[in-house]
C-alpha cells in the first residue's frame, strides 16, 4: 500500500512513522508511508491559506495547494483521498478493514484552518473523524487512522504481536488479564486462573468478558449474537 | 500542567511534542511534558511483561513497572492517572476541559500487551478510550488527549490559532468555508458570501451550518438548545 499525507507539519509524523509497527511495515515493504509539506505545492508565496469569504476569524485552506499536491503525488487513478475534519464520519474499525483493501491512500491535514468547500466538493472520497473533540490539527487523526490500517495489511503482524483476541473482534470487550507475581503487594490473582482447571477458566474468562460489556458498553450486546451459553451467562449477571 | 507520559516507544513522541501548539504550550511555560519508558522502572531484566495467568495468547504488562513508576513520577497528591484502552470511557470534548483543570495528568500506554487487572483497579483514576477501533498501542490515544487538553491551557492559543467557531463549540458542525479564488477551475463561491450583506451571510452560514449537522450528525440536534430562528429554518429544511 501506498499513503501519503498532506501536512503542514510534517516533522509531526516522524517519531511514529519511524518505530514499532509502523516501522516494521515499511522494512517488509508491506507499505511506502511519504509526508509532504502542503507549502511545497502552493504558489511562490508559499501562501495555503487565506481569509474566508463573508468575513469572519480564522483562516482557509486555499484548493489550489491542495488539489495540486493530490493530482502530482496520485499513482493509481482515483485513489480515496482522505479529509481528516471533525465534521467527517465516525472512524471504526469496519472503515480501518474496508480502507486496508486500497491500493493507495491520501490524507488532508489541516491545521487551525478551515477547508476551502471545493476540496471537499470535488477532490474528497472519503471525510473521517476520529471523535468528537478538538485537535489542533488533522495530523494525530490521521496518524491515527494510518496506524489502525498499516496492522492489518497482510504479513505487518507477526504471531508475537497478534493478540488472538483483539478488541472488537469478538464484539465484547476483553476479559481481566493477570501476571505474575501472583501475589503484588497483597492483591492476589482470581483463584480459578491459577487452578489449572482450563474449562473453568474459559468460563470465568467469558463472564468477566459479559460482565465488562455490560456494564461499561452494553450498546455492543446489542450489535452482537450472543451464543447460547454466553445468553445464559449475561441472563445470570443481569440478575 | 505537569504532564508525564509512559510507554515503551518514547521515540513515538518526539515529533508530535515539538511542534506546532504543543512546542509553543511548553516554549510558553504552561505544560511541561516527559516521556519516560516503563522498561526504566523494572527489575534488572527490563522486563515490562509476562504470560497471562490461565493461558492464552499475548503478554500482560507487570505491575510493579507501572507502579513504580508512577509512584516515582507523581509531584502532588492523587493525581490522575489515565489508562489509554479500548475498555476505557469514549473521550469527549467535556473530558478534555474536565482534565484542563488539572495540575498533573500521567498517562500509561500499552502496547500489545494487555494490563495486569491490578493495575486498573489499584493505581488508574480514569480509563479512556478514543474510539472503537484497535491501534498497535496506547502512544497515539495519549497524544491525542494531551493535544486536546493542552491547546485549552490558558495562554496556550493566541488570537491567530483560535478560531472563534471550533467545532462543537456551538453545538453545530461548521458551516461551508470558501477563500480565493473566487473563481477556481469554474467551481464558484456562493454569490451570498462577495456580496457584502452581512445579515444575509450570516443568515446563510446559520443555515448551512444546521444542514449539515441534520445531514451528518442529528444526534448533535438533539443535544442542544436551538433558538426560535435556528428552529425555524430548520423546520425549514426539514420540509
Amino acid at each position: 500500500m501506498n499513503i501519503n499525507v498532506l501536512s503542514l507539519f510534517p516533522p509531526m509524523f516522524e517519531g511514529v512513522f519511524s518505530q514499532s509497527i509502523m516501522k516494521k511495515a515499511q522494512d517488509k515493504g508491506a507499505v511506502k508511508l511519504s509526508v509532504v509539506d502542503i507549502r511545497e505545492f502552493a504558489d511562490n508565496k508559499r501562501q495555503v491559506d487565506d481569509y474566508p469569504f463573508g468575513g469572519g476569524a480564522g483562516m482557509v485552506l486555499k484548493p489550489e495547494p491542495i488539489f495540486n499536491a493530490v493530482e502530482s503525488l496520485a499513482e493509481v487513478k482515483n485513489p480515496r483521498v482522505i479529509l481528516m475534519c471533525p465534521q467527517g464520519e465516525r472512524f471504526t474499525q469496519k472503515k480501518a478493514e474496508e480502507l486496508a483493501k486500497e491500493e493507495e491512500l491520501i490524507f488532508i491535514c489541516g491545521h487551525y484552518e478551515g477547508y476551502d468547500e471545493r476540496i471537499r466538493e470535488h477532490l474528497v472520497t472519503d471525510e473521517i473523524s476520529i471523535g468528537d473533540f478538538v485537535l489542533t490539527g488533522g495530523e494525530l487523526a490521521a496518524m491515527t487512522v494510518i496506524d489502525s490500517v498499516v496492522r492489518l495489511l497482510p504479513g505487518v503482524l507477526g504471531n508475537a504481536d497478534s493478540p488472538v483476541r483483539d478488541s472488537f473482534s469478538t464484539g465484547l470487550l476483553e476479559h481481566p488479564q493477570y501476571t505474575r507475581p501472583a501475589n503484588f503487594r497483597g492483591w492476589t490473582v482470581p483463584e480459578v486462573l491459577t487452578s489449572g482447571n482450563h474449562g473453568k477458566v474459559d468460563h470465568w474468562r467469558e463472564e468477566q468478558a459479559l460482565k465488562r460489556t455490560l456494564e461499561r458498553r452494553p450498546d455492543l450486546l446489542e450489535e452482537i449474537e450472543l451464543t447460547p451459553s454466553q445468553q445464559k451467562i449475561l441472563d445470570g449477571l443481569k440478575k
